[in-house]
């Protein structure tokens, strides 16, 4: 899998001249939809599918603070799969530092209830296991 | 109608330590929410009613940076009323002292199709009316 | 200690309709700032003493979806304190109803450098020992 | 000059299941700066001249809705040029569609003061009024 890139914009420093620590959960979800489609398992499949992947929760730890313009590469994978979730982390980094390694866990739900991914996306499945190593 | 109050927040500032202007845009939605509520056309009354109300366009002219903490005062009116589209105008100010001026026009769709705000909601229409002057 | 509200704001929610889960790490910086100024600690007091308190790392559970115009009442409190960390925690009730749990862990500097808040501002201190009661 | 692209990014939604029309003046500024590097007028020559270029004004006119994860193309040009100020043009499209048109207005300070950008950055200035024709 490719590493995403995201290039800081303007608007996304504050006044400590650094990029606000809210926007890295963001960056977080733009790397994981990039993970996903270069998975098949992009936004307009899953909307066929009438799946949704909701985030329970986060954990963020910022190492050192990017500003704009850097452009943050950010390298996704699998970090634990059972059969109704999915924790995935994130190590993201400028000019090869490390600047924040984050995590996030999710569900999928269609109808509203929790679907097993193993059993409905075994291709999916099988490349976040290989992910993992 | 009471002038809505919006509090800078600290991620709402950019490196150049002050609002970034982008959110002033945000700050006219919020205030004119607030407007349409005082007016008896809040949020869930525009819903159960089926009615939408997009931006079509807004302009904003920044007077003076603002920065976190400090607390806007936006008042809001009616600029511009024709059957089908309303101008509203935007004056903000921190202590008194104009910060912004801005204004945005919309229109009222039920079931994606224009509605006349004078005929479906008259007593609204009037309250737009009255604060023309 | 008196809670933190922040209302939902429209451009806070996303197409699946709800509260965007990113806008709750900028809710907890509010909510903290808000309790910084109450417990005497406030941005200006802190910018005359030289001193920034930057967010080391996060973690957000997401309980509930909110949506707009929701309130959300915010609860904050010291979780852990040490010589030169202070680990927050956010209670985030809708009606009553918990919707999110988070926390925040900080430092405090001066100069760049680490300083103790037992030390330097033993009144701020206690009053955090007494919020983890 | 090469037109910029901004992908539509999921948080970039609101609860009406499109880019929220805030984000656009953000769009406006990327455009920008993307356009002044291709000037050879980027941010950091900008700052190692002194130079900054706060933005006096704007208008966006919203023709048609976006959404995640549309592609747009935002072609960028000098609509008047004034011994001290800059007006900027924005045609914004996807996939050969106008969805957005919008203008900014500029000076350009050092130490505060308006500087002749025909005088300090006459390269610059130049490009600029190629772009208009």
């Amino acid at each position: 899998m490719k590493p995403y890139i995201h290039k800081v914009k303007y608007y996304e420093t504050d006044r400590m001249q650094v990029t606000h620590h809210s926007n890295y959960i963001r960056f977080m979800e733009e790397a994981r939809i990039d993970f996903m489609e270069q998975a098949d398992m992009g936004y307009e499949k899953m909307e066929a599918e009438g799946v949704v992947s909701p985030v329970m929760s986060v954990t963020c730890d910022y190492r050192k603070p990017t500003t704009f313009p850097d452009e943050i590469e950010i390298e996704v994978r699998a970090l634990e799969l059972s059969r109704l979730k999915l924790r995935m982390a994130y190590t993201m980094r400028v000019k090869g530092e490390v600047v924040c390694t984050a995590t996030s866990l999710h569900c999928f739900l269609r109808n509203g209830r929790p679907i097993s991914l193993e059993e409905q996306f075994p291709a999916f499945y099988q490349l976040l296991k290989d992910s993992m190593e």
